[in-house]
């Protein structure tokens, strides 16, 4: 299957009954700020606090009454979960979720609250992939991947026809927009939508420093891994390597990757608690640190960033906030 | 001049410029918390974090040009004085704020970064009325009343306004609408126009316990002041007595007041950052406080409720996320 713009209107159309359609908001503030007009995508206000519904129901919600009663498995620091996790309920299918023992407990916790049974394992030590492979092998249950399919980027593009749809719907476009990037699920759906719908609007991956394998890919023309030991608090972002399908979208779709720092990271957290009243996670915040720390001139620019999700632990926050009292 | 609902439209159309047209967000998790389809309007999303730049804009923007050089004045424990410096500063206008030395930092360091003046006063042994008068009549500065006045009003309707249109859009009708009730202003301007615009709907204004002089009022059948030495963190919630025009109004238009202890409203606070990923003050908490707290039986209802603000302090936020660290 092809990830195009007929397969994303039909994830469209599949999905609503289970996401929001996020707002596009604005911020005097930061308007100001950078010397632009800025949009706000927050999908941190979707049911599970993170876009990651959008591919997931995307996908399980085609699945054939047979498969249905087998279950689903998936591997994931959290978002993903989730949104495997409430799509199965919706669904009324059970879900085997395989997550590093820590991840954030409030993914965890929000994770266990949907009725998923978790399987914990060791970063440094376990495969999940060989441990979800097991689950699956075991019991029948269907693997939903984290990014590497065409129905979870085409779930995730959504997102991306919405702003579009909705600059459209004020008479704007976008010169920019501002993604994250991990495993690149979401910035190949998005950017997929948005250049069929919007050619001239350039896209954006952002990724936490040390953690560029995009940027690094880019620059090679092939799929490059991160160098070794690299660490980042944005746990959403923690992909090494380019998923191949996603990879082969994003070569084409995504124009320049950028990156941010950790600190630059903790400090459009506490921008966003302080003006644009928004909980933004790690990984959901390095669009809005790009922008900040000014990675890219967007002065006179109509730009859109996606706020990715924001299921941040309370100790998480209040370091950002302390660390960066009046951002 | 009447509030009514022609005043609020013709307020819609002067704030544009300003005020964001807030969305209707919905949340699965608080859907099935309270067995209920809930609506959340987050005037937290306003460039100032809070409603009332609806009407200090709606008052000022009416002001002829003689009036507008001799700038305004306004007394305000923060949310009115952002409003104010905010709608100053989009009019070109001098502001100057008479503020309680004890207001939240983020509102003290919010209005003044809008670029209005502030005279602190102790909320004890200074009359900031007074205060406020004196700069008046010394400056030729216009007061901008925090919300007895009825261009303020009608302002703060077009919060209500847009609650019934957006729900229209989506053919739906709202049971009940819920608004933090203070000085009454957001109350009465809200109730006016659901009411005008959604007869059936029942309209609930929500205190702070011991700050229940709306509820107070309404049992008497006439204006009665809270009894003295009541504390709440509701810090923009601190009226004593209903206004004389907004009691006027809420007197008529509002169908039933409830209460709701700091606990609940700290609880709300928690519950927002974990479930809703906004950012509430405590006054702002108060209507989901009361859902939350089941104040109301809300089974199978289509409900709404009004966030009316999100100026915390970070200490503030950290606590309550710390008393209800799993809400």
């Amino acid at each position: 299957m092809k990830v195009d713009i007929e397969a994303i209107r039909q994830a469209q159309n599949r999905i609503k009954p289970a996401v929001v359609e996020t707002p596009l908001l604005s911020a005097a503030y930061l308007n100001d700020r950078v010397a632009a007009t800025v949009f706000i995508k927050p999908e941190n206000l979707q049911p599970i606090g993170a876009f990651k519904l959008r591919g997931a129901y995307n996908r399980m919600c085609q699945l054939d009454k047979t498969e249905k009663a087998l279950g689903v498995v998936a591997y994931s620091s959290g978002n993903h979960a989730q949104g495997v996790a409430y799509a199965a309920k919706l669904l009324g299918m059970a879900a085997t979720i395989v997550m590093p023992s820590d991840a954030p407990s409030i993914k965890i916790e929000g994770t266990r609250k949907l009725g998923a049974a978790i399987r914990f394992y060791e970063r440094g030590s376990e495969s999940r992939e060989a441990i979800a492979e097991e689950i699956a092998a075991n019991t029948g249950a269907i693997l939903v991947p984290a990014f590497d399919d065409p129905d979870i980027i085409a779930g995730q593009g959504t997102c991306g026809a919405e702003i579009v749809a909705q600059l459209t719907s004020r008479k704007m476009v976008a010169d920019a927009v501002l993604s994250p990037c991990g495993g690149g699920g979401l910035m190949a759906g998005a950017s997929t939508a948005v250049k069929a719908m919007s050619p001239d609007t350039q896209i954006y991956g952002v990724e936490p420093q040390g953690f560029h394998d995009h940027y690094k890919s880019k620059i090679a023309g092939c799929r490059m891994s991160i160098d070794p030991g690299a660490r980042t608090f944005c746990d959403a972002l923690l992909a090494t390597t380019p998923g191949e399908l996603t990879w082969s979208i994003n070569s084409q779709t995504v124009d320049e990757f950028l990156q941010v720092s950790d600190d630059e990271v903790a400090y459009a957290i506490s921008y966003a608690f302080r003006y644009l009243k928004l909980v933004i996670e790690p990984g959901g915040a390095v669009a809005l640190a790009a922008l900040l720390s000014e990675k890219l001139d967007v002065t006179g620019q109509t730009v859109c960033i996606i706020l990715s999700g924001g299921n941040i632990d309370r100790n998480t926050l209040t370091e950002c906030l302390e660390k960066y009292p009046t951002p």
